[in-house]
């Protein structure tokens, strides 16, 4: 950490004045929020205008893989600037080949061809049509516990409350259970149980809403925001299996999940599977510039070979996004970023997460892998009870605020979901910074326990 | 034009190979394309990898307002990946402040909170969003010959054939009928006819859907792809009567026409119209870093006050893209290119298309304002029976291909919609570059007059 921020609050007060003036904010009641002003940003670390440091536990919203500032990715993005910022999506550009090139190498199996978006959410939003326009079926089946995207169809795939409000009900999705042994919808005691029982679950509900009908599986191979369950070993396996049976395009969802996070390329990596179409955007090139995507089959591209595919924007493959893609694939690739965010992940964040459970009785379990790990939050260990109950705002949420509010004091910005806080930071995180941000957690819980039945 | 393109046919070799193998296109039958590789750009030029130069006259997807490489925008870039290339939304943070600021300064009335997307399609998505949680009503109605992009949501409210391989029929869009007198739905013979004809019919739709299910009307203020027109005085006019009578919502897209491109800041400048939420992406930064949004009104503001706004993304207000447009906005201020737009169109383009109109029999019609220009292609003039059929691909499409190419041969890169050309130019453009686009049209409208019934 060489950046040395230097207090400017008068600067910090009038963007705080100009943001509550004119910007509207993302999932939030508008006067109901408090946005900190952020003065830079550099590492694992940001600073605010009085010259507070903290350490990001959130990697932006789980994005900023390669850590805030990464100088090859600035200098990339520089020249890139210099020599084409931008340029219509029909044409061959320099950039834009180089980061399909450096993806397509990276993702499993043949998913050899890239269909660049904006980000996240439009990229599912295309592979949910190429999967439909492929098979010719109408439905998508997505999971309970999942977050897929906030435009209309990609929140109506979602399985998360995010939905409600956009729910539109008739929009040929439909959700089912995924695996989570901790609160399993199974009865099940083990994973072995969890993933067979999850398996059965799946092929019901295929079966009873028709195989000619559904056109996609889609899953995030690590669910994110919903709260990092890894699925249980054979659990991914069988749902290709299925796809398989079935004639369904499988689609994996690795935005969040993708270009390091778990301590692999992609998340797929770990359990040896290959989908159909698979979905990436944030870690790509760090959020640097917003850039997404869809990684095709070549069974599905050879549909689209001579006969168009209906989709598009203006901003496909844009060259400074792409530049920041191959400039941070390259320095990740360079610098050993995914070795680093696997063997800190095994060896400082999964035991130091674990030694706090044992000391602080909210924590009611500890799952991850990599640098993608989370709290479950309780107020008693036994019957598992969250800390807060789901979906809960204000008052009901007041312990999640307490100890979101213990942890900033201690000087770490906390990822918040629920009865939730995730361990995200930057896969080019050191242990040193890691051990700092663990004993701020560790710190905070006890406030989290001091809301625990007794 | 100081760039002198250096030949480099390997270079542009391995670029053209790269994207075959892996970039897959937008809106394209993957094999039946063959994306020319770009070099490099400069102004309202850009050139091959054989140092072939064109006048670019599509502003890409009509978006480069400010031309290509402009250095301000360009060093803004630079400084902003410096200092804060990223950070997430929920943060205030010095560019997008100041974005908001500067956009909400521009806005057409109170139109004073700016919600920040990656570009037009999602800008359009949560407008829709927005209207159908503030009125509590369900459906939208759109206008045929429209586009409001790509997404589900927004390529369902669009009204050209791109709607309909994912058209999902039940998704509460409503299409009806903008005036355009020279292809007249009305049976209109005088503006005045069309302008209260397309107003009667917009009621009676209106009347017949039940204006209590009706959550919003979206119109492009002069639509864009679907054929620049530009729509008679008095229409949006009495479209905002019409919302208000009915307590609908009043959407004015000016993704494609906002920022300049019309000679003012935005079209609905032209006709003294305040809509209740305006989408806007493309010139708001000249597509230097992918960006859109929404403007949205007070009343519609205050609903979303103490009440969460049900959308998000995670690069809402991304401070790179951000920066560019605060860039974009000064220096088309300082450097008069809302004016120059102005100036050149009513002096310069609109002239020199119709005295092309006059020598070419091939041309129907001409319309447009500022660099938003439309020559609509016949093969006769006086049953107005278009060039080629309306959607028309492959050897359907051979007059429009045959007209492409020539200009192409002549240094000119034409925009092309069915039966038209386009003449959408930076900007920035000035009087020789101009003057040099509409003797490549005249040669080339040579070709297309051979199509023209004998």
């Amino acid at each position: 950490m060489t950046a040395h921020p230097q207090p400017n609050p008068e600067a910090g007060a009038a963007v705080k004045a100009a943001d509550r003036a004119h910007v509207f904010h993302s999932w939030s009641a508008q006067e109901l929020i408090d946005p900190l002003a952020v003065a830079g940003a550099e590492g694992s670390y940001f600073w605010d205008y009085d010259g507070k440091r903290y350490l990001d536990f959130t990697s932006g919203l789980v994005f900023t893989n390669i850590g805030y500032q990464h100088p090859k990715v600035v200098a990339a993005i520089q020249e890139q600037a210099a020599r084409m910022t931008t340029f219509a999506p029909a044409f061959a550009v320099e950039a834009r080949s180089e980061a399909a090139r450096l993806i397509a190498e990276r993702t499993p199996g043949d998913l050899d061809k890239i269909f660049f978006t904006n980000g996240g959410a439009d990229a599912v939003e295309h592979a949910v049509r190429m999967a439909r326009l492929h098979t010719g079926r109408p439905k998508v089946l997505s999971a309970y516990r999942s977050y897929h995207g906030g435009t209309q169809q990609a929140v109506n795939i979602t399985g998360d409350p995010r939905r409600w409000p956009s729910d539109s009900g008739a929009a040929g999705v439909v959700h089912f259970w995924a695996p989570f042994l901790y609160r399993s919808r199974f009865y099940a005691e083990t994973e072995e149980q969890e993933c067979a029982r999850a398996l059965e679950h799946l092929e019901t509900t295929i079966a009873f809403e028709g195989p000619s009908t559904i056109a996609a599986v889609v899953l995030e191979t690590i669910p994110g925001t919903a709260g990092i369950m890894v699925p249980p070993p054979g659990y991914l396996a069988g749902v290709r299996e299925l796809c398989d049976k079935y004639g369904i395009v499988f689609i994996l969802d690795e935005v969040m999940a993708g270009f390091g996070r778990t301590g692999r390329w992609f998340a797929a990596d770990h359990f040896d599977v290959v989908p159909d179409l698979m979905t990436f955007a944030k870690g790509v090139n760090s959020g640097y510039v917003p850039l997404g995507g869809v990684a095709i089959s070549a069974e599905i591209a050879e549909t689209f070979a001579r006969r168009p595919y209906p989709g598009g924007l203006t901003y496909s493959g844009h060259p400074l996004a792409c530049a920041a893609a191959v400039a941070t694939i390259r320095a990740m690739e360079e610098e050993g970023v995914v070795e680093n965010a696997r063997r800190l992940g095994e060896q400082v964040v999964g035991p130091g997460l674990r030694a706090l459970a044992e000391r602080h009785p909210s924590v009611g379990d500890v799952r991850g892998v990599g640098m993608f790990w989370a709290l479950e939050l309780v107020k008693d260990r036994e019957t598992r009870e969250p800390l807060v109950p789901y979906n809960a705002a204000g008052e009901a949420n007041a312990p999640m605020a307490a100890f979101a509010s213990a942890a900033k004091s201690y000087g770490l910005w906390p990822f918040l979901n629920m009865n939730r806080t995730h361990v995200v930071p930057p896969c080019t995180v050191t242990e040193e910074e890691l051990k700092e941000g663990l004993a701020a957690l560790d710190a905070a819980l006890s406030v989290a326990d001091e809301y625990v039945a007794a």
